[in-house]
């Protein structure tokens, strides 16, 4: 495999290998591409058809090993190293993500977490000491951060971004609604469930 | 347009409406395809397609008029009117969800806020009192609640989505890593931003 893969087909290979990482943790030795399908909202022959453009991974009627479905896919994504991660905003949110283990899991370590409140730089939140928002730029460049998170007020959502790109960061996931406006080359993921509640519920109702 | 919409439209019409409701928030009265698309991760031709198929909406030069577009993609994609929400969750994660104002925004109402911890039981979290995780089911069929959002520990999760499905709830938003067991009318929507990086970070080493 030396082709790009299509947003489409690396879309779906991230969500199996979240399902398949999710299983292992809860003890799954082997899964089926029917159960994938169930967890995956994907269809059970779409399912296969992607994990058997990869080569023979599953027996019919055995299903696929997942540890080595893993070993297969991270490999494919790229994605069996460790990333770190500049979490900005100590409050509600930010504190419940240094507390998940969610990223952890998948490889990404939450290697700073920040917040612009005196009250908050200090405390500690999971297992990350809470840093000076200031300190952002210098920070991400010092740690090599490419992945920033942004769990702040609406208000304050620009700024940080600002603070995150001049340290390096190229992709950022964005909790709060506010629209931002960064240079070309870093992308914005909008984490936004309402979206996904529109979109769900017009398939519920139609 | 009296056909059902394909999963792609009906998803990047989701996105459209979600920035286009930002926009207005933001005080912004006209917006270009390629601002859609810049926000959006979107190519501009894809947005103008999208938005061709159901009339003439934009002016080439001026943009679509942000109110008039959101009313067109509202009412095609059902969204205009009030959605209970039940919320299960009033740790980290649910008060942010409580305090936030992205459901609303979109027509979502939290109508209610469950915890089993009795420390946490009559609390408030944002304008919601926390009502007792026993109540879910029964509440969730007074209230006509079919959308169900689990911000609770992992090992909770299953209880809690088994007591919302008893409630009538057919759309989940699991915000736990848990997988889920359910009946097939119930379809169960992950959010696991750790996915979401995973694919991301592909088409940034890629």
């Amino acid at each position: 495999m030396s082709d790009k893969l299509t947003l489409g087909v690396a879309a779906r290979l991230s969500t199996y290998l979240r399902i398949l990482i999710q299983s292992r943790k809860q003890g799954i030795e082997s899964i089926s591409s029917q159960e994938i399908s169930e967890h995956a909202n994907v269809n059970p022959t779409q399912v296969r058809r992607d994990l058997s453009s990869f080569g023979k991974f599953g027996k019919r009627g055995v299903g696929y090993r997942v540890e080595y479905l893993i070993a297969q896919i991270q490999d494919i994504l790229h994605s069996g190293g460790t990333h770190n991660i500049a979490l900005v905003g100590a409050g509600h949110l930010g504190s419940a993500i240094a507390a998940s283990s969610i990223f952890q899991d998948h490889g990404f370590r939450i290697a700073a977490l920040f917040d612009s409140d005196p009250a908050r730089i200090g405390q500690t939140a999971g297992d990350l000491a809470v840093e000076d928002s200031a300190t952002i730029a210098a920070r991400c460049r010092d740690l090599g951060v490419i992945l920033g998170v942004l769990a702040v007020p609406p208000a304050s959502a620009q700024g940080a971004a600002d603070q995150l790109v001049d340290g390096g960061v190229k992709i950022l996931f964005n909790y709060t609604e506010t629209l931002l406006s960064l240079p070309d080359d870093v992308t914005v993921h909008t984490i936004n469930p309402a979206e996904e509640m529109l979109y769900a519920l017009y398939f519920h109702l139609t």
